[in-house]
């Protein structure tokens, strides 16, 4: 376990519905092109906004995954 | 489009329910005076505690409109 | 009402389901030991990953509460 | 008390005398304006110098007002 | 000078051309509603791109302006 | 002197008064219950409204006191 | 509009010239091995100095792209 | 393992040597009061001078341990 | 007025008395190596502790001054 | 030199020994990848615990590294 | 190589037409006291307004320098 | 021992070993400038790389000494 290397890409995601679901396209839009994903951290919580609402949640989080060393 | 003028307004919502319904009652409210709402960023997530639970969720945002340039 | 005196602690918790429900968890675990909650504030939102998916929520936040002056 | 919506303005005051009376100018300040102050939270703590002392202290603080839901 | 109360507001600024413009920009439409501007502060520097270019910079500034005490 | 341990307590005093007396009351607070207090450093200065005035002063400050090593 | 998901890459570019070019520099280079680029945001502003002038702008960029969700 | 809850405490360690010893007895000595450590992050990296040298290194960190859901 | 240069220096003053003796000590040294001082910012205030109160006020103030050009 | 184009990446190195060691591995395994690094910052100090020790030392950093202009 | 050392310097320029000439002339100041400068950092983008129009920009930089190990 | 006055100097030392061998430097070449070394708190710690591996530690210091009042 001593040895594990981790690399973070940034990814933004969104939904009409949630903080929860944007923040779950965003994770699962990272594991299509990778493998081992272990933690996100939330960066930043906004939205877009239309006719004097929310029109959809914005979530930018850091997912970490592991590489082999 | 490049011509766009932002302002942006500091302003708190509160809910018994949920960050989101926060989020929503604290742009609701900004709509009342202001209009074309364009974003908003999250700057704090609070809540009331009472009885050992959360009694309401207070979010914070800073919401941008546009103004004529 | 001028008087009061708070502490406040750090803690995380975690949910399947909701950063609400960590928060939540957070609060009620630090209502075991000490009483007079009155606030949180949200420090970070994190997540572990499995399969490619949020397997649960985590929420730091600090939570305060009265002492005795 | 759960459907309270704040407000938040951005004042800076100034004093010969203290930190204090800075805020408390900033305050009354925005008191002539809005109602329902709340609560303040300092932001810079800054002043002007003159003949190598301080001149007038000037303190910018985030004043928070509830405003109808 | 030492009972000055300033006032700052937040607003974004837009040019095809340059960062100095966008503020430029911001300052002038503020002078448009608020007298006695003094000074800005820049507090992000982003832009839009379009077919791989800046299409045009967009600056948030703090603008400060003197009101009555 | 090259052993000490420190460890760190978050406190929020308060005062009708100025914020060096809600500093105060928060040391006298911690001092009940940990000793051999060695420093504090102030996290937020913050205060309590009424009337467009101060009520009282709220200062949260991170406290440091020797364990032994 | 609702289904983007971003992806942001950190880069720096480099002028003779100005801080403009800098960034439009870091920009043309990520549009060379990503597409849809949408925005970027300064990060930093340094140079390199030589001759007691400087030689070169240093402006480092996050520059968001869409992916497809 | 998704109903964790963690607490953190905030704890400054030293030593002659090195930093990473610094870190060694800050979490030593925590562990003489609390169970289930599980990580560090460290805050603050300092150090005492005498005769113009580093006389001890001093690293604030926050250890983090699980507690009982 | 344009063409003004300023240099900064940090500099820590205290005081048995209070936080704004602590700036007017740390201006006044200042004073006695540099001319035309023109503003300070608090950075910092912490505070020496001694049998349970506060012993003295330490502030951390940069203080700016005018250069010739 | 003046047309450098800087990427960075962010990357986890970990280590039993020390907190250079880690800040290696994460250097080495980035250069498996890419070439011409040039740079590193270190943004996070962490450790994983175990035994009331620390198990293995973890360090973020951020990796530069040239890309042809 | 190896073997530098560098001190930094805070100093703020100014000028009437850009930010780069802002940051030329603090830069170009600091060369008549220190020599061997190496890079600058931006802190701070602000101005000084007039009539509703920014007058002079105001830039702090910190400058870097080699000094002889 | 109220009544000392602090300056602080920020300066970068470097080394091909470690990184307290880095601040050992920092501090070495402070002292002989300026007397009555006090403290060091580790700004930043960075690193130039060559052939994908640290070539030396670059640990940015602010240093702290007593003034006479």
């Amino acid at each position: 376990m001593s040895d594990h290397i981790y690399k973070t890409l940034e990814i933004t995601g969104s939904s009409k519905t949630s903080i929860e679901e944007a923040v779950e396209k965003a994770v699962a839009r990272t594991g299509e092109s990778v493998h081992n994903l272990r933690w996100f951290e939330a960066q930043d919580i906004r939205g877009h906004l239309a006719d004097g609402k929310v029109d959809y949640w914005q979530v930018t989080v850091k997912v970490g995954f592991t590489v082999d060393p």
